[in-house]
């Protein structure tokens, strides 16, 4: 099945914007004239440190980074970041976690090993189905810092609101970074795996509040102490270079495309149209509750494991791809992160109405 | 100037063969008919699965890794190995280290957050100019492993042998895995940073001998577990997919070309047309001792710094790209890498004469 023929749902990694694969591929050979391809360069040359810092200035003007805020490019994915964040910022004490799906449950689970750590919030006990209330979320007294994860993929929740707390925000965004407006001004540190709204695997992107940097406990790797990698400028070591020309190239997309601002718009738009269908169905079933619904994650299920699957591998027969849902969770996933156009949510939303009325009891 | 009229001598990343870069090229919007680009693919989709599975046996087909060893994929480089070796292997006691140069001293530094470092070898007084033989090197009793770099890109030296120790030896094959074969069996642990022989960076490759998995200190971030990966088959998070992919196509040339034996061959002509004209020349000095000296880095200088950089601008006038020195070491650096072909190192030859020639005093 070729490109034109295909929407890719998947949660990551995720589907890319065409023009900006048209690019690579069209600079893959030989990147302006240099005589090299970006994948031969060394990280240390002119060419790829215009680049990096491309693609540095680029992020930050699009989520407005302020001065105050350094933008590191590491590697190691989110899973890195579960460890290098208490090795940092929790000095032994305490931190308080909100658990609200599987990857806030394993960030706490890794803090665990270099401090106490707070659950503030757990909705374990429902399945992970909605977001706690800021009046709900239990704030420990001197908390190093308030860790949240966003939008949780496999669960298909979204933070709709900014926690308030004393203790800096540290939030994981990985699958909905560059989808909306963000006051980075309030967060101590966020990061975010790449694959999902910025590049390929294999980049992690982190905006660390300077202040907080230099704090990383005696059995900190090197690579892993923040305050390390903004005096090196993310380069203590070769970073992932394919991955960071990637982004640059993103990232130009995204301002022809109105910027985070305009991702935002689409963002509604698009889980809009699932999440109404659904509520109208009388065989889909929304997995999430209504006001901590994800944009980015749309999941949902049929009456039974044998229609899901069913579903599933028809919509792979039209092109509508890796809808199945995480093996944790079950049913499916509809993954709308930015670059999936609306014409992917119409093509997915006439087929759920043809099954639904092939299959309606 | 364009790809044709160039050499790139970088130290790494490295120049590719040119032909798993039109392949990565052609099928850079749409793998094999699957509507997406391998940067786009889920990490668990049957596709990738394919790839993934696909380099591993390439990579244990052309190193000969025995079942006693476990290949792994990993992010971070060479500079997190200078971590996670120690993290899982040290249990508290005392490694041997051979320091011969930058990143076998980092990775001592590294380990000494971790347990008792004993210095086997040290060549700094001597600006690391030659290797230690066996006989000089001084073995701790109950060495949990013996550390070493087998080539060192910044001075150009290389070891000739394989220690012999009681403890497991632990390498660091950054520079020259993949260019001879290697008795895997003798090896504890060995691993590389991808983008010298492999791949573009963002990639580093690990072998490790099974038993010795499974020691790490509590302390030891999850990702960072050699037996976590072990058990996850690399995949406890969303693995650097696209690296994986070009080490696959790296393969399948490398077999074409004769493998690792057909490498060895090539390393040992290319680098030894340079040293036999450098011992010749009245203008040039090779940096590293003969018995010492790398294949892979080729290490040289004039008597003068301004007629090195003349020398090095001249280079790049003709294409002959990064032939500078590390800023560490001074000088001139001709990297030799796989995907160097010997008619790079003749183009260079007959530069280094005509400069000779103009600038003989």
């Amino acid at each position: 099945m070729s490109r034109e023929h295909v929407f890719n749902f998947s949660a990551g990694p995720s589907v890319l914007p065409e023009s900006v694969l048209r690019q690579a591929q069209k600079d893959l050979m030989d990147y302006q004239g240099c005589g090299m391809s970006v994948m031969e360069m060394s990280h240390r040359s002119k060419a790829f440190q215009e680049i990096f810092d491309a693609a540095k200035a680029k992020f930050k003007k699009a989520m407005k980074v302020p001065d105050t805020h350094e933008v590191l490019f590491l590697q190691g994915g989110g899973t890195l970041q579960f460890a290098m964040v208490p090795m940092n910022l929790i000095e032994g004490g305490t931190a308080d976690y909100a658990v609200t799906g599987n990857f806030s449950g394993k960030a706490a689970k890794e803090a665990k090993k270099y401090g106490t750590v707070h659950l503030a919030a757990d909705t374990t006990p429902t399945g992970h189905d909605r977001i706690p209330t800021q009046a709900e979320l239990q704030l420990s007294q001197d908390a190093k810092y308030f860790y949240y994860c966003s939008n949780n993929t496999i669960y298909g929740t979204e933070w709709q609101y900014v926690p308030e707390t004393a203790a800096p925000l540290v939030c994981d965004m990985s699958s909905d970074i560059l989808t909306r407006p963000v006051d980075v001004s309030r967060y101590g540190l966020i990061f975010a795996g790449a694959q999902k709204n910025m590049a390929p695997a294999g980049l992690t992107v982190v905006v660390i509040d300077k202040s907080l940097a230099g704090r990383e406990l005696p059995i900190t790797p090197e690579i892993m102490s923040y305050q390390t990698m903004i005096d090196k400028d993310s380069m203590l070591n070769t970073p992932p270079c394919w991955c960071i020309y990637m982004l640059s190239l993103v990232l130009d997309w995204l301002e022809s495309q109105g910027g985070v601002a305009g991702m935002e718009q689409l963002k509604r738009a698009r889980a809009q149209k699932l999440y109404d269908y659904l509520d109208e169905s009388d065989l889909f079933i929304a997995r999430a509750l209504p006001g901590s619904r994800s944009d980015m994650n749309v999941t949902f299920r049929t009456p039974s494991e044998a229609l899901d699957a069913e579903f599933v591998k028809g919509a792979a027969e039209r092109g509508l791809l890796n809808v199945k849902g995480h093996r944790i969770s079950g049913g499916m996933r509809a993954s709308l992160y930015n670059a999936m156009p609306m014409e992917g949510v119409d093509a997915l939303l006439s087929y759920m109405k043809d099954f639904e009325v092939k299959h309606h009891v």
